[in-house]
C-alpha cells in the first residue's frame, strides 16, 4: 500500500524514540494522520495482531469463570458523579455529547474513559443475593480519554483498545484472591505467550485509581528505560457498592456490600511493550503465535523458467500445508529481489521465513531462516510443519529470555538519595531502596525525588515480602523505612 | 443471576411480538434498562453467541482477501460534509460530541453512525497505483444513530453491533464483482452457517444507501411476516471517490477515479433473526456452532448417595471429554429438579442436551436430547464425541430445512392492486408483482402501494433474471411492467 524504504537500521537502545515513531509507521502498524488528534487507525498490520492478543486474554479470563459483555459506549453524566472520588479523577478527561440531530439532549453523555459506573448500576439490579456471587464479567472494548500529555501511538491517546473486567464478591478475602488471579493471568499471558516479563506493583496510595481502596499493577520495562504499566487491578472496596447499592443477602441473613475488583489489562500497552522489548535495530520481531503473518515464503528465482516454475510451484505447496495447520503465511511472488524481500518482511517482524530456491528443489529441502536469532538451516521437506512449530516456541523462549536478562540486569540498589541520582543516570534502570511510606505521609518523599531526579515510586512488589531492616531510614525524610520501594523512570 | 421462570410457553407465530419481548429478556440475553434510550447491555448469553457469529463472518471476509482494520469511532463534521447526498442521509442521526473536560472543541466530533468519511480520506493517502487495487479492509465495531422511531433490542437501536467492509477496485466491474462475492458471503454464513435463508435484492432508487449508485440487500422473514434487513451492500461508484480525492495511476498511465463498494452485514439483525425463525413457543434454539453453551449435561439423582455420585462423577468425566473436543458444555448441578433444568435450558435455547441417571450408568451410555426435535436417543459412552459432533450439524440442517420451508410457502403473486392487498393480508407473505420501474420514475407507484397495503416495494431479485412478459403492465399505474418486484411489510 504505501512504499517501504527497503532497509531499516536504527539503533534501538540508543536512539529508542526515533526508533518507535519510525517502526510504528514504516512497519504499517498504524496511520496518524487522522485529522482527529489523538486518535489513530489501526492498519491490518497491529489489528491482525491485536486479535490475537484478544483471543489469548480472552480465553485465559474465560477459563477462570469470567463472561463477555458489552455495556454502551455512552455513560450518563449521573453515572459518572455517582462516586466522588471517580469523578474527581476522570473529569478533565471526559468527551462529552451534547447533541443528536439538532437537538440538545436532556442529559449530557459521556464517551466511557472506563466503566465503573456503566456496569455498577446494572450490578444493583443482577445482584440480589450470595448465589449471584461472584460476579466476574469482562469487556473488549476502545475507551476515551481526552489527554492533554502529548500523545504517541500505542503509549497515549484519546481512543484505545483495552479489555475491562468488574468483579464483585461477596468479602474482602475472596476480592483479594481476585488480585492474585488476575495477576496469574498476566503472568500467563503477558510473560507466558508474549514474552514480556513485568514487575507486580502495588501502588502508593497518591498514585492509585480514583475510587479504589488499593491498585495494584504490571511495569514493563521500556528500551528508553521508562516503565510501562500493561494492566492493572484495582481493589474497590466497598465503595462503588455503597455509591450505587450493590448488596447481596448472605447467607446469614443480612443485606451486605459486595466487595469489588477491576481490572484492565491495557491492549495497546501491550503492543507498545512486545514491539519495542522485542525489536532490535533492524525493526520488528513479533512473537510466533500473534504474529500477522507467521512465515513468509521467498522464491529465488533460477536462471532457466523451468526450474523457476518448480521453485514458485514448491512454494505454493509448502503454504497450502502450512495453511491448513492454520497458519498465517504470506507467498511473496511480487518482483523485488529476494534480497528485498528479506529486508522488508524482518522490518515488519515476520518469525520465520523459508527460502526456496533451485538447490531446495534438488535437494528436497527448504532453508528455514529465524527472525530473533537471524540463523538459517534446511528442514527436510517432509519435516516443514514439525519445525516451524518447534521453532515457533523456540522464538518464544529466546524473546522471553533475552527480554527477562535485560530486566534482570536494569536493577539497582541505593541507600541514599545521591545513590538514587546515580543509579538513575544510568538508564535503562529501576532502583530499589528503602522509604518510610506509600500510604499518604510518603507522597512529600515522592515528590522530593521527583524534582531531583525525575523519576517515580511505582510503590512496593506485590507477591514478593520484602522488608528494610529494622535500623533501615528512608533516603529522603530519614524516618523510619517502613518499606522497599523501587523507583524509575515512567510513562 | 436473575431469577428465570421455569416455564415459557408462548405461540411464536401467532403472538410474535410477545414472544420476541419476552424471550430476549427471560433468556437474558439483553438487559434494556440502561438509563439512556435505545442504548442496550449485551449479556453474556448473547455476546458468546455474537463472538462466533463475527468469527464466522470475519473468517469468511478474511478468506477472500479483506484484512482487519480499526478507524476511530469519532468522525469530524467536515469529513461527513464532503459527501452531500450521504450526509443529507445521516443529518437527522448523527450525535455530536461538543465538549472535552470543561472545553469546547474546535471541530464538531460525530459518533460515527457509518464509517465511509472516516475510511475514504485516508484511502486517498493510500491508494497511489493500480498495484495497491483491489484495498478491501473491514472492521467490527459498533455504530450510533439518532432514532426517532421507536427502538426494540437488537432490530433497531441507538448503537448497534455491525460488520463493514470498504473496498475500492479499478473498474466498474471488479466493485460489481465484488457486489456478488459480498452475496456469496452472506449465503455461506447466514445461510450455509446460520441456517437463515434470504432473498438478495437490488432496492429501488428511492431506498438506496445515501451516496450510493445502487444498493443490494439481503432480506430474511421473520415470523410476523416483516422483512428483516440482515445484511446490504452498496456500490457506491466514483460518488465518494470524487468527494474524497481517491485517483490511481493505471497501467495506461492515466489517473483514474477508484470505483468502490461497502457491505454492512448486521450483526445485531442476524442475531435478531436466527432467534426469531430458529426459536419456538418454548424459546430459542441456537444452531450448534454458535450456542452459548452447546451442550447441557443433567444428572437425574439417584434414590441412593453412592449411585447419586457415580452419575455426577460420569456428568463431569463427559464434560471433560467434550471439552476437550473445545466444545461449550456445562453441568447443571444446582438443586432444581431435572424437570425444571430441562425447561431453563430448552428455554434459553441450548441444542443438546445429555441426561445422566442410574439407568445411564449401569447402561454404559447417555441419553441424548435433541432441542429441535425434542428427541431422545441413547448413545454409548464411546461413541459421544462422534454423535454430538453429528447431531450438531443435523440441528442446523433441520433448522435450515424448516426455515427454507417456511420462507418458501410465503410467496404469493399478484397480478393487481386488489391481488396484492389480499395476498398481503395472508401474512406472513412475500409479493411479487408486476411493476413500471425501481428507477424514481417508479416512486410515485411504490408510495401508492404503501398508502393501500402500508407494505414496502423492496427492489427486484438481484442474481436471478426475471422479466414479465411483454404486455404486462405495472399492477398500480397500468403503464408497461419493465420488472417484478416484491412487495412486504418490513421493518
Amino acid at each position: 500500500m504505501s512504499k517501504e524504504k527497503e532497509t531499516f537500521n536504527v539503533p534501538k537502545e540508543k536512539r529508542f524514540s526515533e526508533w518507535y515513531n519510525r517502526i510504528i509507521r514504516e512497519a504499517d502498524l498504524i496511520d496518524d494522520r487522522y485529522n482527529v488528534k489523538g486518535f489513530i487507525v489501526h492498519k491490518p498490520w497491529s489489528m491482525i495482531a491485536f486479535k490475537e492478543i484478544y483471543r489469548l486474554y480472552e480465553e485465559a479470563l474465560e477459563r477462570r469463570g469470567h463472561k463477555p459483555v458489552l455495556f454502551p459506549t455512552v455513560i450518563p453524566e449521573e453515572n459518572l458523579r455517582k462516586e466522588e472520588e471517580h469523578l474527581e479523577g476522570f473529569r478533565a478527561e471526559v468527551f462529552w455529547i451534547t447533541h443528536a440531530a439538532d437537538r440538545r439532549l436532556d442529559k449530557r453523555l459521556a464517551l466511557r474513559p472506563t466503566s465503573e459506573t456503566a456496569f455498577y448500576q446494572m450490578y444493583a439490579l443482577w445482584i440480589r443475593s450470595f448465589a449471584d456471587l461472584p460476579l466476574k464479567l469482562y469487556q473488549s472494548c476502545t475507551v476515551f480519554r481526552y489527554e492533554t500529555k502529548a500523545t504517541k501511538p500505542l503509549l497515549r491517546g484519546r481512543e484505545f483498545l483495552w479489555i475491562e473486567a468488574h468483579d464483585a464478591f461477596p468479602s474482602q478475602e475472596e476480592a483479594m484472591n481476585q488480585v492474585k488471579e488476575d495477576m496469574e493471568i498476566a503472568e500467563e499471558v503477558l510473560h507466558g505467550k508474549l514474552g514480556i516479563p513485568f514487575i507486580f506493583f502495588q501502588r502508593p496510595q497518591w498514585d492509585k485509581f480514583k475510587g479504589a481502596v488499593n491498585t495494584y499493577a504490571a511495569d514493563c520495562l521500556m528500551p528508553d528505560g521508562n516503565l510501562n504499566q500493561i494492566a492493572s487491578t484495582h481493589y474497590l472496596g466497598e465503595n462503588f457498592a455503597r455509591a450505587f447499592g450493590i448488596q447481596f443477602l448472605d447467607r446469614d441473613g443480612k443485606r451486605k456490600y459486595v466487595h469489588q475488583t477491576c481490572y484492565g489489562p491495557g491492549i495497546w500497552r501491550i503492543m507498545a511493550a512486545l514491539i519495542s522489548i522485542h525489536g532490535d535495530d533492524n525493526g520488528l520481531i513479533f512473537p510466533f503465535s500473534i504474529a500477522p503473518v507467521q512465515v513468509v515464503i521467498v522464491p529465488i528465482p533460477a536462471t532457466d523458467n523451468e526450474t523457476s516454475e518448480k521453485v514458485k510451484a514448491l512454494c505454493l505447496e509448502v503454504a497450502s500445508r502450512l495453511k491448513e495447520n492454520k497458519l498465517r503465511v504470506e507467498v511473496d511472488l511480487s518482483e523485488k529481489t529476494p534480497g528485498a524481500k528479506y529486508y522488508y518482511w524482518e522490518m515488519r517482524g515476520v518469525p520465520l521465513r523459508i527460502e526456496i530456491g533451485s538447490l531446495e528443489v534438488k535437494g528436497g529441502y527448504i532453508t528455514l531462516f529465524r527472525r530473533d536469532t537471524r540463523t538459517r538451516r534446511r528442514v527436510p521437506l517432509e519435516q516443514i510443519e514439525a519445525e516451524v512449530e518447534k521453532e515457533g516456541k523456540a522464538i518464544l523462549e529466546n524473546l522471553k529470555e533475552r527480554a527477562e536478562r535485560w530486566l534482570l540486569q536494569s536493577f539497582r540498589e541505593a541507600k541514599n538519595l545521591d545513590d538514587l541520582k546515580k543509579a538513575l543516570e544510568d538508564r535503562p534502570s529501576i532502583v530499589k531502596a528503602p522509604f518510610c511510606s506509600i500510604d499518604m505521609d510518603g507522597k512529600a518523599c515522592a515528590e522530593r525525588i521527583r524534582e531531583a531526579a525525575g523519576a517515580e515510586v511505582r510503590g512496593v512488589r506485590y507477591g514478593i515480602e520484602e522488608k528494610p531492616e529494622s535500623d533501615a531510614s528512608c533516603i529522603v525524610c530519614g524516618r523510619k523505612a517502613k518499606v522497599f520501594v523501587y523507583v524509575a523512570m515512567a510513562y
